[in-house]
């Protein structure tokens, strides 16, 4: 699994990181979460989760599982932290909970940040690692990158006739969204990308040939760094 | 707590022992326990224990965590080891759904071997910790020993004279219960004392007074090689 040397490898400091895993720290988090759980009920998780009786207990058990990095700091150090959590709008069901019992046990409730989601290179919806036809991949090829851009859902014209008449839609256009959320930091140009798409003058493929050019860098270099953030894996662990 | 060292004053094999706790040990235990909860579900464990929508999620969890240790053999070493477990009967249920389970995982079934309840000192049913009066603790002075085998339930008449004509009840005396399961090895004393006890020629102080020499004799020298043994329990632990 290539998910800890990623992380590594957009500039985690290892100082201030530590990765832990439910499976591998168990030792750590186990006793934590059964401390939640006693907070908790069935019919609080079967309510936030939509479980049901046909549920593996692992599952029910797993929000507490969940919860427990909210107070790591706080039990590992016996001096209580506040812990901000960023992550997308469909974790929250667990955070919810976790703020529920937090006082419960003697912690700061947690708090969190809503990331968005990316999104995909199809129409409309987010990226799905599960469909590799819209979703780039950390480990792509460029040919492969070419490839998925190329392929994208954009919001130009039905013809190059058509987009130089009528102009694009970039709020549909997921290669803008790349350019939005990642590849194009300087607002100023992003106005005027909207602005000559509108009246056509930017056609699907100048920006799928700048996309293009922008990932491939972005990936080949980050995947250099994966490569050397391999060794250094341990150096995360919470157990180091 | 005591419980560790005094399975090693017992007499219990380091070479073959290993102590663990489902808290400390979840490193170990959690991972095994997730795969079991995966072939169980919450109307099982519901049924089994008598579970509701009360129960804390870490309760309806812990049959997998109960569970994992039958397949820590065979799930540390690789090589498929059969477990037998000596419990009594009140942990059945566990055994059974752990049964359920095992093919299903790819291990042997646990098999299991019912030991009977120690009965208490008072008046039927088994001892109970919490009973102080009439559970013997591993912890007891010499004074208390006497104390409560004094004060036990026997099956003696109301009064000497009563005992002398009619006779007493050996089954349903719970210091000749303490003869039979812990302190007297050998079956022709016991048949003899029955014998003399139904007569009224043995007793309830004669009975007594061997039973606390025998239980504090016993627990003098337990005392002493669990003092020894603290220094040895993390020879026992699994982590060692």
């Amino acid at each position: 699994m290539y998910n800890n040397s990623n992380l590594i490898a957009v500039g985690f400091n290892p100082k201030k990181t530590y990765i832990f895993s439910d499976l591998n720290n168990s030792d750590t988090l186990y006793p934590i979460a059964v401390k939640i759980a006693k907070h908790s009920t069935f019919s609080t998780v079967k309510g936030i989760f939509g479980f049901n009786h046909e549920t593996n207990p692992g599952m029910i058990f797993f929000p507490a599982m969940q919860a427990a990095p909210c107070f790591l700091p706080s039990e590992l150090y016996g001096k209580e932290t506040v812990c901000l959590i960023p992550a997308a709008i469909d974790q929250d069901p667990y955070w919810r909970l976790t703020r529920d019992v937090a006082n419960k046990i003697g912690h700061y409730k947690p708090v969190q940040i809503h990331c968005k989601f990316l999104p995909g290179l199809g129409k409309g919806g987010k990226m799905s690692s599960s469909d590799s036809g819209t979703a780039i991949y950390t480990t792509d090829s460029p040919d492969r990158v070419k490839k998925k851009v190329w392929n994208s859902f954009t919001g130009g014209g039905g013809s190059l006739k058509e987009h130089r008449e009528k102009g694009g839609k970039p709020q549909i256009c997921s290669v803008y969204q790349y350019f939005l959320y990642l590849f194009e930091e300087s607002d100023e140009r992003l106005a005027e990308l909207i602005k000559s798409c509108k009246i056509g003058e930017t056609i699907c493929g100048d920006c799928k040939t700048v996309l293009t050019e922008r990932v491939t860098r972005f990936l080949l270099e980050h995947q250099k760094k994966r490569e050397k953030a391999k060794d250094a894996v341990e150096e995360f662990f919470i157990t180091r």
